[in-house]
């Protein structure tokens, strides 16, 4: 099994290393890196890598800055991940981390760490262990903050 | 005939197992069940229900959050399992449920109850008796809260 | 020549019938009717309306509630249509009425009606006279309310 | 070489004849004609004059009205006119014309007349003389008032 | 290897030549340009370089005015260089700038001008040494302005 990493240079974080070490911690997965300067150019890196490469997964990590247009390129970038996936009818896990989502530098560079992280064991059951997401079915999770659990009754 | 169930480990109720439920108590159908984490992985979840497991229709159910973030991704992933549909001629009924349709956990609860229940019984008649939705064209038929009913004259 | 007629349940007034009754008072055409329980379900009932149902042309009849997710609805339901005619060289014509576009019950029941027996009309020149159309270019033509008329000048 | 018009009724000037005109008037080309309700319907009409009645290119003609629903609609359109030509490899030049950006019904006219006859000129280089394109690169063209030119240092 | 150049007559900068000055200053690449009027032309252009003229990549360039409708027809026009990438597997560098990025001409045509060259700086790289992307990934590089680098922890 090979999962894609696709990242950016506009991200302030090295994301697609995070994402690398959590799945070889935690699973025996062959990668295959791409980084490509922006989120608007994940799709066509995530289509690449499944198509030309072999990849049975992939993860599109990007950081959105905190602008109007910013925003609406994610909005893109997203259309297009969306794409890919229904092209391919392979999973293209989105980690896309909002500047604005945190206080502070030190802050944003935890949340980067951990939604990247999580997401990376999702991948994992994605891929080996799907009856485990059917087990977490309705919980509540979250990635990157704390889960927010079922509805209280 | 079987029915293909896409849910999620972000919602807060056990979505597919209500759907499941239902749909068993009410017609005698297959159903193949696959959990993803968040809404913009349903898409692809539906279309290799349909594709690779042989669905002959999809219910894809989903929660979603209260921020601008999180109806974007709503957004997204609507428009995503339309494609799904254009691609394979297939129905895929989308049930998702706003966070901030109600009042309370207890109130959203019942709603995503509610909701997925009258969803499930509007699978079955897709399926095995579209003759029924004829008949009740232009009724103002509502999943989830009272039918408002036909126009007043 | 065979119209495909797909309407839903949610819609307050038996559109469909409407959209039969103004076809078949004035062409000699064959009608198809398929009844889906929301907007979001017609462009894939549409799409199997002409390809599996041969049909020329499509009728896709719906209401749109007031809410900002009822209008986001109706913009992902025309998205689709728009698909379903790139993806099959077919008009679909969409008659879609918003429920704030009227005062009352009584008011929104006539518009509804109205709209519907004019789209009919334009869905039979498009079929049988497309000369006409050419004839009314730029003449301020509307569906549902008074004509505008040409600019003044 | 044959152009492909597509215009509508809801228009309220014949934009179809003053593109017709204005192309005869400046180069030798036959025109195809189509004619549809509204701006939504444009783009089936434009994806069927190209592979059906084999057009070189396609003008779509139309004019957009004031409210939030009529925006929506020019967006889709637009969409879809984007996916015809990616669909066909075939420009399809858009030439919308919104109520609201003129003062009054004369003025309006004037700028439908002008931006559809300058969108048909460049019509003629992009199908005859490309080069005058580049020629003009950077020049801050616009189509219906006077052109801002390049910026100045 | 053959890069693309897709550019406008619409904005006020002749982007093209500086893309094609910065490209033939750094590597050695043939170019294929290719003007259209306005950034909603971009897309069947950059698709047409890749499928009719062989590029390996296309920078497509433009300017986007300050008004609603112009960020309406960038969105469009993003969405369209979007789907182009996606149906031919091949990178399309969009280089946009908006006229309200800047307080004056002066400005302007100086962030037109490092933009443009920035990123012809990264199409090198994406055809020439992809290798050189991963080493700057998570570096918070800009095209245009300073680099804000990574976040300080």
């Amino acid at each position: 099994m090979k999962v894609g990493i696709a990242d950016t240079t506009f991200a302030r974080v090295n994301m697609g290393a995070i994402a690398i070490e959590e799945l070889k911690r935690n699973a025996s997965l062959r990668t295959e890196r791409y980084t490509v300067p922006g989120i608007k150019d994940l799709p066509v890196a995530a289509k690449k890598l499944i198509e030309e490469q072999g990849c049975d997964i992939v993860m599109a990590l990007g950081m959105v800055g905190r602008t109007p247009t910013d925003k609406t390129c994610a909005h893109e970038a997203s259309l297009g991940l969306m794409s890919v996936q229904l092209m391919t009818n392979t999973h293209t896990i989105e980690v896309f981390i909002h500047e604005d989502e945190a206080e502070n530098d030190k802050m944003l560079a935890e949340l980067v760490d951990k939604r990247t992280r999580e997401h990376a064991l999702n991948v994992i059951k994605l891929l080996l262990e799907p009856k485990l997401l059917v087990k977490m079915a309705g919980m509540g999770e979250r990635q990157g903050g704390p889960d927010v659990g079922p509805l209280r009754l």
